[in-house]
């Protein structure tokens, strides 16, 4: 790590600077793009943004790292735009991304996200998958802002197109991930090609529009997004790890709860690959028993120290980083925002939460 | 009734020939919509349009009265224009309208909707939710067509921004409807506007759309949008008669079952208004108990009598058939598809699911 991470806590990866430095510009334009009317929807959707707590007071900080318009921006300055062309794809890119996170906590059940009770949580099911369909229509509308900007028209229509298919294969991967649930023969290519688009298709769309707009290039726009679809694998691979080994006061969820929710991660769907005799039957019978408990957890994680998961998943991701970081030195960049993108890269692999 | 409508089933009040003649149309224009491609997710779609059945059999007959479409088709040549240039933004209405349903039944916790089991009641909660969030993207692109139909551009926009603005105003609706359960404060003024928003507005966008695209006259489509609010009331009251006195047969649901699930619909809310002392007290207390069995159903039922509420409903209903009629007649109209549209509200004044 070098100078440009800020420590948040002396526990903690800090977060790098370049994933903070367009936070203040995002967060007015975020604020912008989600009326303030009276329909008590919004004080939902208001909660899920992270600018308001349950009893409806203003909190001081987001949270998120909105990763995805932060890639969207800089792929844009970096290839030679502005960061204000990008602006509006990156608010639809972030509100997207929380509209989905909206619907996935009602999925998957999760009652915290970032140290904080989820929407469904507070309000319950029917009114969180509400919350979501009215973030979805904010999110369309403020696309209609892309093609307001004095854009050239047929980079603008393609704008639209990229993002609505980017979300188009978001749902299609939550679908697939809902389909895996409680299958045992889940291989490393089923595992990859539903990353690729449940998480890759968001992130790789951030930084092909940002790129598209500030070089109006499509082959400069081709290689970050092939570049995204890099960095998609590294930030969900990089995930797995944490739901498996993260520390519950920096994740906020107790080790090995993936496990314990049967999700067929990348480092289940390795060691399943990797074991066979006593151990294989015993990780297929614990992952389908309807409950899984300490003494479960306890003996899927030695089986995956036997054939050193851990490190073979971290080792995947670190490659995939390094992909990223050469795709982009094939293409002739603007250096500080290049070299903020590689700062995020390298974050991404050793982030703690 | 008169010869235009058509016998189903000897019990039951036929369905116009109006709501059927663009009906093949519609079905063929809505199955190239929907794509049909390797992700399972698909299936459910055509499930939910009731193409398939649960095994994923062809169903011979789609089932729903595509009642949004067609009164957009219908407004589009009365008021001078085609069907063809009506046909992408009837099929998007029908596609948000069936969105809307899939998650709907969620919330409601709806297992039946026409005789079959719902979306969720099949493959579970997540599912669904994911099926309906892909079916309202693929609603999003039907509406790229309407753009791509060489209609003055204008128009095109203006299409757009309604059909946007209808469905943020679906979705505030149930959002409201939601927020009124358990409540027993809704007064009439509350339930009007929150069915104005949550049927009404997808029917009067129908209305208004297709006579905008028809006519490309701002006063004839604001009469249609205002005989379109007319038709949104008429459609909810004689849903929410359905929903207490309807015949089980017919509307697949037993009768009350709208009392059963502490519904403030139009009866409902009517009646608090009208009565006091000891029957107040009584369907408030039914209304606030965890379960509402059939004995409460009764007294509920009894009570309404007492106050001639299902009369006053469909005097109600009958109002707003009378003024739907009345403004159309304002207009100076091809006759007939107009003659169509008045026989669709009558119809909806007197059926029986």
């Amino acid at each position: 790590m070098n100078s440009s991470y800020k420590k948040n806590r002396s526990d903690k990866v800090p977060i790098p600077h370049s994933l903070l430095r367009y936070r203040e510009l995002l967060d007015d334009s975020l604020r912008l793009s989600v009326p303030n009317c009276g329909n008590s929807v919004y004080k939902l959707l208001e909660y899920a943004m992270g600018w308001i707590d349950e009893d409806g007071r203003p909190v001081s900080k987001s949270k998120g790292k909105a990763l995805r318009p932060t890639l969207c921006l800089l792929s844009s300055v970096a290839s030679g735009g502005t960061i204000q062309s990008a602006l509006p794809a990156a608010v639809a890119l972030e509100l997207i991304h929380n509209f989905s996170l909206i619907h996935d906590d009602i999925q998957d059940k999760d009652k915290i996200r970032h140290h904080r009770r989820t929407v469904w949580a507070v309000w319950g099911n029917s009114k969180a998958l509400v919350a979501g369909d009215v973030l979805k229509i904010i999110a369309d509308r403020s696309l209609t802002d892309v093609k307001d900007k004095g854009l050239n028209s047929i980079i603008s229509n393609r704008i639209n197109g990229l993002l609505t298919e980017a979300y188009l294969e978001m749902i299609e991967g939550q679908y697939l991930d809902l389909d895996y649930e409680r299958r045992t023969d889940v291989g490393i290519s089923n595992y990859l090609d539903m990353v690729s688009r449940k998480t890759g298709a968001l992130i790789r769309s951030s930084m092909n529009i940002g790129a598209l707009l500030g070089s109006e290039d499509d082959s400069v726009a081709d290689t970050f997004r092939k570049c995204g679809s890099a960095v998609g694998y590294l930030f969900q691979v990089r995930d797995d790890i944490l739901g498996i080994w993260g520390q519950e006061t920096l994740t906020g969820k107790p080790v090995g709860s993936d496990i314990r929710r049967r999700k067929n991660t990348f480092p289940v769907v390795y060691t399943i690959s990797k074991i066979g005799g006593s151990d294989k039957r015993e990780l297929l019978h614990i992952y389908q028993k309807d409950n899984i408990d300490d003494n479960d957890v306890q003996s899927v994680l030695e089986i995956m120290d036997k054939v050193d998961t851990r490190s073979y998943a971290q080792d995947f991701a670190q490659s995939c980083r390094d992909d990223a970081v050469k795709l982009l030195s094939s293409v002739n960049l603007v250096t500080k925002p290049h070299k903020d993108l590689v700062d995020i890269f390298n974050f991404l692999l050793v982030r703690e939460n």
